[in-house]
């Protein structure tokens, strides 16, 4: 393998100085940047050193604000650089295409980078090591965890090294007297919870992708997901990191306390910088006790008003045991039905609901949940609903919520919102543009965290249509600054929304994140072309 | 009383410029910086200039690390300062010594600075124009909120101006459907407790300072309190800030959402930074419903294994509505009964524990607390115990955990320590020192949050006493370290601890925290020689 790779780096590393226009027959591998790239198309038939005519060149459409930028002026991978990797890495330092392919396109498969080494640490001094040597030789890297990321985070955009956390997956301890877990970046959620479980714990959080995600990669984007309205942020949850940061310096941060305020508290600049300031190597994190009950519940309501009124009763009735709040839409629903073949677990509806409690007694927890079924009921604010006691059943109903993602991906391509608003204004917005976009979209559906103030707004389009895009931007970004929203509640910005980020912050913040960037990794080495917008650059 | 000002302020300027070890008979505020400093002593004779002498002079004895540095060079406010002062704060800018004397003196009334200009904002701009015009300057600026730091924070260390908050109370918004307080900085906390009580909703923190401490100061301190267990800390329950950079800049994160990740968190930097990175002007915070149900209840233990075996049982029994787990020893108990005169309200044991549940119906509540309390008693874990439901009663026995400090102060010069470590390991820290002390000390007692992990640690003597601070210190921090404990879980390191943070932090991490400082506030103006180590400077 590393032969055949030899030869193929000295093709590409001398093809990338040919002169702009040149065109060749390359593999999928050469694929120029057109970014955004909804689907991966065929070969265009250019080389990947003229991508950045195609977003500078005077002759083309200007360029989204979601393109990628030009390359920056990072050196590239040398043999020399490779038989460093090899030596600190032995059998670790992917240059194999093939094996490249999954790591250098993102799970949507809508950005595409061409990054030709992938390097396998398994411990913080392998990591280390690598940003020590890349930072002194100017050497750009993307640091990768699940690869589960939804805004172009995650995946290099040129060539920068793809720095995984894959083989970094050892659960380091568990006191199970504070339910307090310290492990490497690179566990997969799920797993952390099948851990924890058998324990009597379970994990802060939950979101749809916990079968491939990171627990790094969790930290770096400051994931969300179901159980945020119980459990709190992760900003509150993970207790200390440790990360390496762009020169190679160890940073120990990975406290094991409750509470701690013995100076600034530095792992929060590293909690959703998405990889731009560091790279996170270990996690400690405070785990809930598992609880004794859980129930599920799926309602139907004619009006979102009446979804309102019922989180307004249900935080009452349900008070303490609520653990999630979640909503989705007809149109949702039907998506559901035609692509996943998944049917409506009661009459049809405008809105669905799912309720989840989490509590320590089944028997109050019951009790609870009758009371405020019944009120709901009586007062109508909800037209019809099942309850889920038993796992296989709660399972059913919860992918009625969790498989929305996925049913889309069915539908056309996505443009995928995901926004966070005063709660009784999230589903507005859908509404709003409903009406905006008329019958220029096939689909327009909102699903969310109801409790959380945030909506997932989706709409879906036989193929990649820049007109309909050209309405829906910046009307969804100006729409929601306009109720001082955010347009990244839990996704982040990565590659896709960093030059919207003023509709959410102010220059004087984003200059403010710039300093910060540049303080701790002067350079720019550490996932660039993310999370800043590039007037900063 | 600006005309006597005048006078005086001109005299005490002319008196910093005489020579060093000059004797007057001065006012009790031109007191000599003789930190640490444990109650306010008698004039010493000495003027201000000398101070530095006391610390770095080479025939005195060596200085304690929680001592204060010399003064930085800092300018000193001039008539010309004061003019702008008068003009951007007609009637706010205070030079009345008498009315300054509150602010320089701290509430234990261990440190003393002698500002002789206080300001009372009432507006962002006017912090503004204020920090603009000092960092122009280069006056040192010391932000106050309710004074009620325990670590010499929140009052000057020399003549560093004061600028309050204490003008700034305004509620600005409340939101009743999601429950968002935003508020100015200098709102008591206790009063926007209860201002959220007449709405059905309650702070997420409550601390023993209430009646006096105000929102902007938890939050630049990071105040953890008795509520952390249940609702978390403040770096999730923050929603946004309004902050007044060094140079004048107001930084808008003043958010009021539940979820946001566009870019870096900075918001988090403020947090905890006591005051040295900017002055929070404006708080957004989450605020849980007001819980339906409280009950409090006072048990006592032979051994503080028993103690622990309570807390595990109480976790798993009472599960989501238990909202605090606190204790005192005996000697707590003792200080209570003999400076406070409050008896005892259950038989006389080594251990206390108050346990406070607060949840959405009473029935279920009670039910819960029957069962833990029959399975306690039945098991043997607790001895005996007393239960409340009503108001009174319940601010009652809460009075027992939350007096301990206001008994202390009666009992002597009193060392105090806030220490983080493994839940299971809390008590030993006392045990130890008592046996490590011996007859040296008047009292070692220890009281706490146990749901944190957080012993507070608290060592009395006749009188100031420097054998037995020598025969504490650096054994604690070293004993904490030990445990890869926190040598301050919630007090923060203000002026006296500054010089201990590397028993908790790696200088890697020290120092990060030294480029962030001088990124924010390049001239060291606020809040200097606080929080950071004096080896950065």
């Amino acid at each position: 393998m590393a032969g055949i790779f030899h030869t193929t780096l000295g093709l590409r590393t001398a093809l990338r100085y040919l002169s702009p226009h040149c065109t060749l027959s390359s593999p999928a591998r050469l694929l120029p940047l057109d970014f955004p790239r909804p689907f991966l198309s065929p070969i265009s038939g250019r080389c990947g050193v003229c991508s950045r005519k195609l977003h500078a060149g005077a002759d083309g459409p200007k360029p989204s604000p979601a393109a990628a930028p030009e390359r920056l002026p990072f050196s590239r991978v040398t043999q020399e650089d490779l038989a460093f990797f090899r030596k600190t890495l032995p059998g670790r330092a992917i240059t194999d295409p093939d094996l490249l392919e999954a790591n250098n396109v993102d799970w949507l498969q809508s950005v595409r980078g061409f990054s030709e080494v992938l390097l396998r640490p398994q411990t913080t001094e392998e990591v280390s090591q690598i940003l020590r040597y890349c930072n002194s030789r100017n050497l750009a890297v993307n640091p990768q965890g699940g690869n589960t990321g939804l805004v172009g985070g995650s995946v290099p955009v040129y060539d920068e090294i793809i720095l995984s956390t894959a083989l970094m997956n050892n659960i380091l301890t568990f006191d199970s007297v504070s339910g307090i877990l310290t492990c490497q970046a690179g566990c997969v959620l799920e797993n952390l919870s099948l851990y924890l479980e058998e324990r009597d714990y379970i994990m802060p959080l939950d979101l749809g992708a916990k079968g491939s995600c990171h627990i790094g990669g969790n930290v770096a984007t400051n994931a969300g997901g179901l159980r945020l309205l119980r459990y709190g942020s992760l900003r509150g949850t993970v207790l200390g990191l440790e990360v390496v940061l762009a020169d190679g310096r160890v940073l120990d941060c990975l406290a094991t306390l409750r509470k701690d305020n013995t100076g600034y508290d530095l792992k929060q600049l590293f909690i959703g910088s998405e990889g731009t300031l560091g790279v996170i190597t270990a996690v400690s994190i405070l785990c809930p006790r598992k609880p004794k009950a859980v129930n599920v519940v799926f309602l139907g309501c004619e009006t979102f008003e009446q979804l309102l009124q019922t989180f307004q009763l249900c935080r009452g009735m349900l008070g303490e045991i609520l653990s999630a709040f979640e909503f989705l839409d007809r149109g949702c629903m039907s998506l559901l039905n035609t692509h996943l073949k998944l049917p409506n677990p009661i009459t049809d509806c405008p809105f669905y609901i799912v309720i989840e409690t989490a509590g320590s007694n089944p028997t109050h927890d019951e009790e609870k949940l009758h009371n405020f079924l019944e009120e709901a009921m009586t007062s109508s604010m909800v037209t019809d609903g099942t309850v889920a006691t038993e796992d296989t059943k709660i399972k059913a109903l919860w992918s009625m919520r969790e498989r929305v993602t996925e049913a889309l991906t069915h539908d056309g391509f996505t443009y995928k919102y995901d926004i966070s608003l005063p709660v009784e204004r999230i589903y507005q917005l859908v509404t709003d543009m409903k009406e905006h976009l008329g019958d220029r979209a096939k689909n327009v559906v909102g699903y969310g965290h109801v409790g959380d103030g945030n909506l997932h707004l989706n709409i879906t389009s036989p193929a990649k249509d820049p007109a309909l895009l050209a309405a829906i931007e910046p009307f969804v970004y100006e729409w929601t600054a306009g109720c001082h929203g955010s347009i990244s509640a839990e996704h982040g910005l990565g590659l896709k929304k960093r030059n919207y980020i003023y509709y959410s912050k102010p220059s004087q913040a984003v200059a403010l994140m710039g300093n910060i960037k540049a303080m701790l990794d002067p350079k720019g080495i550490l996932n660039p072309y993310k999370t800043l917008p590039d007037n900063l650059k």
